[in-house]
């Protein structure tokens, strides 16, 4: 089946918004196995998207559209495939009624258009916005047109779309993405070589900026084999990927962390250098993450860390970046704060070298009631906030393999 | 002029990258009064590239081309245009010699194609990476190619190209950005309205995710006219917005506020709630804050606030989330960090609300030699690290204000 995607809005002409929505349904295309060889921005004008239309038709058998289905004048989706196809719109008396119970005091006449349909479109609801899709088929050809505001398109794709599609690409499609923390993409890629050129399940990389996600998409007749597919290829990753995975599918290390922490009904505190307030605010981007977070100290200036205890020799003897000062920091952390768990970390963020220690030198150290476990940062050449986000994600990793066991503190 | 985008790469309709370049190039054109009428993404294969240009070629003037201008077979972008316009390529002596010069253990053969001229051809030196862009007129017609590595194109575009476009777009072009905090877009572009609708220059407005931007741009015979006429509305639009322009160009809030505590030799130290961090890493992102940010308290547990000296009676009577407990916040952080300045701020960053205050209530207080000023949060009604972020800001612009005299502390 070969795809091709047209985003509808002059937004996109303009520079004021990125179409994201493209990569989204990218990647879906990919998981699904459909060749996707087009992609186009297209303005909010009839004529251009029915000429865009057309070449789409004479190449492609799955039209996916975003953008243009809203209430103005400037929402050009539906008129211009009735146009492409020479089929009139009319209002579905049903689909006015939906439409209507979504206004409390009364809906602007204008609105009326996103009720209407043409004999060969079924219409996709979409339950977080007015504007329903259209599910097109006629010879041998698929159309789908969606809102282009991202959450109700992704709804809408994920829970209207790909089910309905399933029945065009043979099959249900089931998809499973392992987190993966610790390795390089192509390090994963080549230990996953075995796996990545079966044909069903496929097996994928992507490189994401907290972690690598390997994505395991099986196609079957049911979705209990799918299932059952993803499951059998998900066992043997994690096998070979063994503790460097750390979560499945929306898993954050931060949320995996939380979790983890609850699980013990223990409590973390941190003490950070290099990452200058980072660490802590992934760890409180988690909902309800003051069950278990009970604070952080930012230590820039020499006096706070010592104030709180840091004993001021192991600076001057070891430096303040060297493990010997992540260790009495995150023993401090762990006093001052009055927590199970108490993470140090200090290094160099750049751009400029610290105490002769290159840009991205980082030394963690987490200490709990079990015992201490250290680790170092590899020495990051991005730029300095890129250097802090990895030194705070190496940190929590830190923490994530001493609560789950596979490293032994000391 | 009609312009037209190509972008080209096998993985943007993998999904794995996202065509940022689009975006960037939008902008520009927009800045630049060319309009842009379609955008494409093609994969990297011969036949389709080709395919795109013709199409291309025949509907508008100017073609931008992105990626495919590497070493590879894969790069494809150089024979494409050759297939397009029947040149042949062939290797420049100079081009050649600049190449092989970067490469310190030899050049590998694959990449001498870099090297490659048509001869409508011109290249565009690429001072930071190996593959030269091309700049091709022929027939009244203008195609531009660039790398795909965002960096090297955003170079070659601003300092190659868009100078040879100024020969055909009648004039130099000189831009200036004013970063807006403080208001809304809509009513940043309501207050601006009798500047928006000038011709030369224009003024457009972007929502940025730290700060509202209004992009100035003129287009005159001379680059000293040019910058005249921008430096006139500027004077216009500064007089309009007042203190909520905050900086220019690449400037950000917490550049803008480091650069006013080194202008007046001060120091600066944090105690947050809501913002969990945030704040503190938002302002040790600017390279050599060191200098002036002396650390930071994340008070997650009431027990560490009141352990460092936020009197517990003062929690008690007001609550957390109150603006006599952001106050307590800013003198205990002034006091235990030893800083010249101190900001206190708590609030909800949801998803729950607490204390009965709604998810978005934030209080923010600095506390500074010559007194203590305040501000609260609008209410947001975004996620959690939307919340978070909105909150921080909004405690930089305060303080931005202080340190700049345009409100009264007390």
């Amino acid at each position: 089946m070969r795809a091709e995607i047209i985003s509808c809005g002059t937004e996109l002409l303009l520079g004021q918004i990125t179409d994201t929505n493209a990569t989204y349904l990218s990647q879906s295309f990919a998981a699904l196995g459909i060749d996707l060889y087009y992609v186009s921005q297209v303005g909010d004008n009839l004529g251009r998207i029915v000429e865009t239309l057309q070449r789409a038709w004479q190449r492609s058998d799955l039209i996916v559209m975003t953008g243009g289905l809203g209430p103005t004048e400037d929402d050009l989706a539906r008129e211009s495939i009735s146009a492409l196809l020479g089929e009139t719109m009319q209002i579905d008396p049903q689909l006015e009624e939906i439409l209507r119970s979504r206004f409390a005091n009364g809906m602007p006449e204008r609105n009326l258009k996103q009720a209407a349909l043409i004999p060969s479109a079924r219409s996709l609801p979409n339950p977080i916005g007015t504007a329903p899709g259209w599910w097109v088929e006629k010879d041998a050809h698929i159309i789908v047109a969606m809102p282009g505001v991202p959450r109700e398109m992704y709804l809408m794709w994920e829970e209207q779309a790909v089910p309905r599609l399933s029945a065009h690409t043979g099959g249900l499609i089931f998809t499973r993405i392992l987190r993966v923390k610790g390795l390089g993409e192509s390090s994963v890629e080549e230990q996953l070589d075995s796996l990545i050129h079966n044909s069903n399940p496929t097996v994928a990389t992507y490189a994401k900026p907290d972690a690598v996600d390997v994505r395991i998409t099986a196609k079957a007749d049911t979705a209990q084999d799918a299932e059952r597919l993803v499951a059998e290829t998900e066992a043997q990753a994690r096998q070979i990927l063994g503790p460097h995975v750390f979560g499945v599918n929306k898993d954050t290390l931060e949320s995996v962390v939380g979790l983890l922490l609850q699980g013990r009904r223990q409590t973390l505190g941190v003490m950070e250098a290099v990452t200058g307030g980072l660490l802590a605010s992934l760890i409180t981007n988690v909902p309800g993450s003051s069950k278990y977070f009970v604070g952080g100290i930012v230590a820039y200036s020499s006096d706070l860390a010592v104030q709180l205890g840091v004993p001021s020799e192991i600076r001057a003897r070891h430096g303040a970046i060297s493990e010997e000062t992540a260790r009495a920091m995150a023993h401090t952390a762990r006093k001052v704060l009055n927590s199970d768990f108490g993470i140090g970390i200090t290094g160099v963020a750049g751009p400029d070298k610290q105490e002769d220690k290159p840009v991205g030198s980082v030394y963690i150290v987490v200490e709990g009631p079990e015992g201490v476990v250290t680790g170092t940062g590899p020495g990051w050449r991005g730029s300095r906030s890129d250097n802090k986000r990895r030194a705070a994600l190496s940190a929590l990793d830190l923490l994530r393999r001493y609560l789950e066991g596979s490293i032994t503190p000391t």
